[in-house]
């Protein structure tokens, strides 16, 4: 098909912004490709790997004729991002994100943008524990979601920009939803934000038990704590600004999710077996529901290596 | 190589029972398997996957002339189950069992069996997420450790029997490590236990939170919510009683969990942003170790479906 966009310009160049580099390239989505990132060896890698037809430091260079600009930094980044590029940027071009945070870079976005340009911030929820260029690979959003957070404007010409984006990502092999950012912000605060949160933190209360060494931690990881050492591998920087910009929502859901705790952590000191069944079984439902639709396989690598052979997908357990 | 063992009983026939059935079958360890469970759909299944030669719902005729028995019923089951075997068991018989808890669970086994047995408490580490007779495989200890935990005994007989339960894990392909009892638990707790709880924890919290419907929480659970799911759909029986019969550690691990994670609200509440990162720095230390000790493949599945092509194994945020 030709292409929707003449050319794509990336702005940082991780896990995120590589794999869009290599999936839009793939699918001959656009007629070329520009990349800048302001690490040099993160540049190097870039170019060996053929990310971009062209490799760039230099954002205002980089975003030079650019209709279409993705920002894939670290989401308290965005704003000087944005700022940068902005006296360069071709009128009439889509600009959008795929921070974690939606409230807080929307704004940032809307703020550092010239008016002339369609924001249109975006959050592909998509990603593995690896980080940088090489971590990328072109199926990485196949099946996943990608949510955009439109600015609310009554304007034609920005619903028209709001749709080239959708197609584009659609083109992905994404599915696309629309919602404000307060939702979004608090959907991921539970969904991705605290759990991630919490599995740094045991982790780290793990790491300083005394009379528990490190070793020992990670040779009996399979009891299940290996799950938590994937995800509290993630890169540091990238969830150190998600915390911070998404402080009031990770807030709210910690509290919750602390208040819950509490309530398991009375019935085991009282013996309240039942309720803590109870609260067990429930959540068997949500599991059977992230299978149903495709978020995840029923033949988990939890318990086992994935090289194995495994129980029928569906054993009576599930 | 000759059976370790000329007939082994398993009570109980859960993913655990029903693995160690198919690898002492494979591996030609014992010269005959019988099999119990108190569940007449779960007898059909073990009888359908032809797990024992024998398979019975009587405990006593199941146990009867047994060189080798193991407990696979859930630790707060343990106490009843082997005081309805114990007039039956032969003299010199090897009582053990594979409880995830091994305090409380020694107690009972060595309370309730006859002086002339030796009971030698274990627990494989080793699970998946899956329940039930069609959820075992063969290889499921294969590179996983299996914790003994030997009653205080200075007798060379004792001894001996720890040494052929010794050589019967390690012939279904296990690694054995000697502990006591208190040590196992409060290893445990923090590397499985806990993670479990907290697991089941924010799995009900994102389900009770309004605004935020149980389609959003599944629809977008590639964030990192899905792991959490996974885990939280395990057994509630087998957890609910792990937490009431390892009370005291999990309580001690649980204290320490929401006192660091208090910290780490504190810090996002007062955007201390160095902090977060110096935090989320230090587990990824943890994580190689991991990798390294070969409890978890560095190709893991989070973030994407495990036929999908990944990125280098070792990507630079590994």
């Amino acid at each position: 098909m030709a292409p929707l966009f003449e050319r794509l310009t990336i702005i940082g160049c991780g896990l995120i912004g590589s794999s869009i580099a290599l999936a839009a390239r793939r699918r001959g989505l656009v007629g070329e490709i520009v990349v800048t990132d302001r690490s040099g060896p993160v540049r190097e890698r870039a170019t060996a790997l053929k990310l971009g037809d062209r490799v760039t430091p230099d954002i205002s260079e980089g975003v030079d004729g650019a209709d279409l600009v993705i920002f894939a930094v670290p989401v308290l980044a965005m704003g000087a991002a944005v700022a940068a590029a902005a006296p360069h940027l071709r009128p009439g071009a889509i600009l959008t994100d795929v921070g974690s945070v939606k409230g807080s870079v929307s704004d940032a976005l809307a703020a550092a943008a010239p008016p002339d340009v369609f924001v249109v911030p975006g959050h592909p929820i998509a990603g593995t524990e690896h980080s940088g260029p090489d971590a990328g690979f072109a199926e990485l959003f196949e099946g996943r979601w990608t949510i955009l957070t439109p600015l609310a404007k009554d304007d034609p010409d920005y619903a028209e920009a709001v749709a080239r984006l959708t197609a584009f990502w659609l083109a992905l092999g994404a599915q696309v939803e629309v919602m404000d950012a307060a939702h979004h912000d608090l959907v991921l605060a539970v969904t991705s934000h605290v759990p991630h949160l919490i599995a740094y933190n045991i982790v780290g209360t793990a790491a300083d038990l005394e009379g528990v060494t490190e070793g020992e931690v990670m040779k009996y990881a399979a009891g299940g704590f290996r799950d938590f050492t994937r995800i509290a591998a993630s890169d540091p920087t990238m969830w150190r600004d998600i915390f911070v910009a998404n402080k009031t929502a990770v807030l709210e859901v910690l509290g919750r999710f602390t208040e819950d705790l509490q309530a398991l952590q009375r019935a085991i000191r009282w013996d309240e077996a039942d309720k803590l069944h109870d609260r067990f079984s429930r959540t068997r439902e949500i599991r059977r529901g992230v299978i149903a639709l495709g978020q995840d396989s029923p033949e988990s690598n939890f318990g086992r290596d994935r090289d194995r052979k495994g129980p029928p997908g569906d054993g009576p357990g599930t």
